[in-house]
């Protein structure tokens, strides 16, 4: 990787994606992700595509929300996880490690019940009671640490090495990132070509999934990843052209707090996404509302990143969208305690 | 209307519908349902049907949830009023009178909108806040009133009688009927038939015209009504074959306070329902928590009548689900102030 990577200098004309045949040096590729789909076929949820004039006028395009917080265990992560674990289970293994205090955690310990394999899950000892108590409830053991301690990354891999199975990682890992990338294939073969695809991005497992699918089945597709302004690593490294770091931001998109792009997800990111822009948390809660209120449907902050840019606006990068252009937003997931409500929206 | 009349007998056979030949004396029938479904094409939304798992193990049937917390003004009660406005509109009407504080008033304030005809709404000084908002933003008039001393009925006859414009009833009015009733005819369209469907109760527009296309398209499916225990006025008047009251009952389900079943709703249901159950408000609680939490679905509190039945168990009527069974449930509507979240679910 070099800071001014030929495919990727910023400012780089934002519609068509490169052509497919420059992709052998990456990660994955689209036919990794036909073939997870097909993995994934009655296993997984076809989640709904919600549309609605009042979001379209509001937003003055043609809007198409892919609603992973209908997918199991409430968020995209079931794809990845799920495609992984099985290609594990083929490959002779009886168990995996994961490390991860969201939705990872339960998208493993899921997939593992579902195929029979065991699954342990590293987990901060402060992690929502709700989120160690559903992954439990797949079945999952926890190893609880304390994350001011202890590092994950090392417990898992020491546990992975003791016990002789592998770790799954939430992101950074080809299996995953073609899961991830089924929704976005789901999306385009329902509703035909976008003009615009915006996908909220942690690690961006979910962002380069989407770009691989984006490329393949509607090339002029501009995507473009949306983080949360207080976690502009994506963001920044887009711009720099190298990895950037931000540890732990303070923003309420926890699902988005990770420090940084993956090895293995930042170069699809670079090769195919138009642009990683922010939005503040503000613009974050304001869009929860009407996801809940006027939408009537739960999604988690996370979830609300992608709509947030084309609903309230960006803080670094420019959303340039045509009056009625046809624009997909992956709402990505729906686990939050309801009865933080009144924490996110004040008490009315 | 005898006090036993002679087709709803407590106790009578739960399974199949009377003959649609018996339905000449009957204030709508199924071809109004079919008009109505044909001018609703393209301006009410197709809604979609949930299916889930998780839910499916919880309530050991096969539960398909017609979801008309997603319809145009989030509730079925778009329906009915703008079938009833069409008319109005083509028998030269300029505008219309209602009176509701809650869903209905919003249905008529955007059905008018969008035919181009004024609408007044008689409301409650003591509406919600946003409830008022909401269908003075349709562009409706508001007319407020102190209900500790005006009656609305009375006070929206006598605007009518003054302006020379129609009242549209809530629930007993034929055209309101047939609207609601494309609810459960897409249902059935969609899915096929069914073992059993359950449906909200207040006046009983959405449950009567549920009856009727059950009977039409599923005629061996057993509609069930469901009221909140608190206000159980209809399950008491289906089996005493009377309509009976009950004021103001102090139940969160308010859109199912009404007092009693209509003139026109009550004989439909006594001819097709196969019984109207309760629910407590506790069982109606947990049941949104499980909506909004696990199935990511905002529904209000009415809202989940039919579901808590089937998932909490019923007060007053027992529900014999055969295990697998094929069970519709409707989600009457979804509007709710979601900072009411801690009250409603406490402060976790």
């Amino acid at each position: 990787m070099t800071d001014t990577p030929s495919t990727t200098t910023p400012g780089k004309p934002t519609t068509g994606a490169a052509p497919r045949t420059t992709s052998e040096d990456l990660a994955v590729n689209f036919a990794e992700i036909e073939a997870a789909a097909t993995r994934l076929q009655g296993i997984a949820r076809l989640t709904p595509v919600h549309q609605s004039r009042q979001l379209d006028t509001a937003c003055n395009a043609q809007v198409m929300l892919k609603c992973e917080n209908f997918q199991n265990t409430g968020s995209f992560k079931f794809r990845g996880a799920y495609n992984s674990l099985l290609l594990l289970k083929e490959a002779g293994h009886a168990g995996v490690v994961a490390f991860s205090s969201g939705n990872h955690a339960q998208a493993v310990a899921l997939a593992g019940s579902m195929l029979g394999l065991a699954t342990t899950i590293v987990m901060p000892n402060n992690a929502p009671k709700v989120k160690a108590a559903a992954t439990r409830g797949y079945g999952a053991s926890i190893v609880e640490y304390n994350p001011s301690t202890t590092q994950r990354e090392k417990l898992a891999a020491e546990i992975a090495e003791s016990s002789g199975l592998p770790v799954v990682p939430a992101y950074d890992y080809p299996h995953v990132i073609a899961g991830q990338g089924t929704a976005a294939k789901e999306l385009f073969e329902e509703v035909g070509e976008l003009d615009v695809l915006l996908v909220c991005c942690g690690g961006g497992g979910l962002l380069s999934g989407s770009c691989l699918s984006a490329a393949a089945l509607s090339p002029d597709c501009r995507v473009i990843g949306v983080e949360p302004a207080l976690g502009d690593d994506g963001a920044r490294s887009f711009r720099s052209g190298r990895i950037e770091t931000v540890h732990n931001p303070a923003t309420i998109a926890d699902g988005a707090r990770t420090p940084y792009l993956g090895d293995l997800t930042f170069p699809i990111i670079q090769r195919y996404a138009s642009d990683i822009v922010t939005v503040s948390d503000a613009a974050l809660i304001e869009t929860l509302r009407f996801l809940w209120e006027r939408l009537k449907l739960i999604v988690e902050p996370t979830g609300a990143l992608a709509l947030a840019a084309l609903l309230s606006g960006t803080e670094m990068g420019h959303l340039e969208i045509a009056p009625g252009a046809r624009v997909g937003v992956t709402i990505s997931g729906g686990n939050v305690d309801v009865s933080s409500a009144a924490t996110l929206f004040g008490n009315a």
